[in-house]
């Protein structure tokens, strides 16, 4: 870690409302598509985002939420799909805040691949002094 | 866009909740008084306040959630002159999300005038990096 | 005021969800255990966690939220122990915002002790500009 150039962008999604989790994702994506190192951070609720099954039961959550405000979804990325593109991107990391896993009794295994679980003393480490934007969504 | 100093402030309001909409529009209008560069983006369900009658809306729900939990609205500025203040102040701009315009099928003679729609990547182009302070609310 | 170091991190808490004040009261009480100066400054439905009884109040809230997504809560942090380390810690500031406080008409008495009250502007004045960073819960 301490050999690593620090991130431009730090995230921390700590809800499962699509308001937090869509937009969180949209902005990482365009910010790693644009060369900045982006780190995402998923605790609270917002850990359903990268828990297996969680971004589709979200995602449905979020159409029954568009079409109950009287609009039809159209042309809206798949949240499995931005995702993948984090996933896949260089200088992009996911986390998963471990005080979360242990508090609300969620298995390590249901986590998706690819995301180590770390505390907030971690990411505060990495992040909270120096010139890295902390993003609360 | 690439002349201009760059804003001290960025606000992403990204929610119709009243406890989004209105500190965002309390700390901008305020940052600005102070003399600093503030820009706003309005995104997701957040676009819903610069949608032509979408601040009544917001403050009438924002009212009776007052009234439900007991307390009575004193002295809270109305959410039009807080949106007017912003637009009619030096230094300060307000955009419009072009992927939420998009998605929900909300027309662009919806939006209040002077606020121009960009996207993700023209936010980040300019606030991305350097000092800009980023806040989400 | 002038003559203090600045903060390296200040929390707006302005929701009293418990995603909001839970990883905002973590977040900054291990910053503050790791040596970072924290201010933390409640506002809206936020003020809440630090009006008396308020702590306890979410955090009924949190636990009855956490059996309806059929969890059980396992080890985590009262809230009250929280604020109590907050409030005890070295380079900690926890400040109330004068504007809820008239808006909703709630009285100076009913905040808990040792939480000045002071307005945006004061808050934007220490925190505005330079290289604390801005978190929003």
């Amino acid at each position: 870690m301490s050999a690593e150039k620090p991130a431009d962008i730090a995230i921390i999604v700590r809800s499962d409302r699509p308001e937090s989790v869509y937009p969180a994702f949209i902005l990482a994506t365009t910010a790693s598509a644009m060369g900045m190192r982006v780190e995402m951070f998923f605790t609270f609720w917002g850990l359903k985002a990268i828990v297996k099954g969680g971004a589709d039961e979200i995602e449905k959550g979020f159409y029954e939420e568009l079409r109950k405000r009287g609009m039809e979804p159209k042309g809206i990325p798949r949240l499995q799909d931005l995702i993948s593109i984090a996933r896949n991107s260089e200088n992009f990391k996911i986390y998963a805040c471990s005080t979360t896993i242990e508090a609300m009794g969620i298995s390590n295994d249901s986590i998706i691949e690819g995301c180590p679980i770390v505390g907030a003393a971690s990411f505060l480490a990495r992040h909270g002094r120096g010139g890295t934007k902390i993003l609360i969504f």
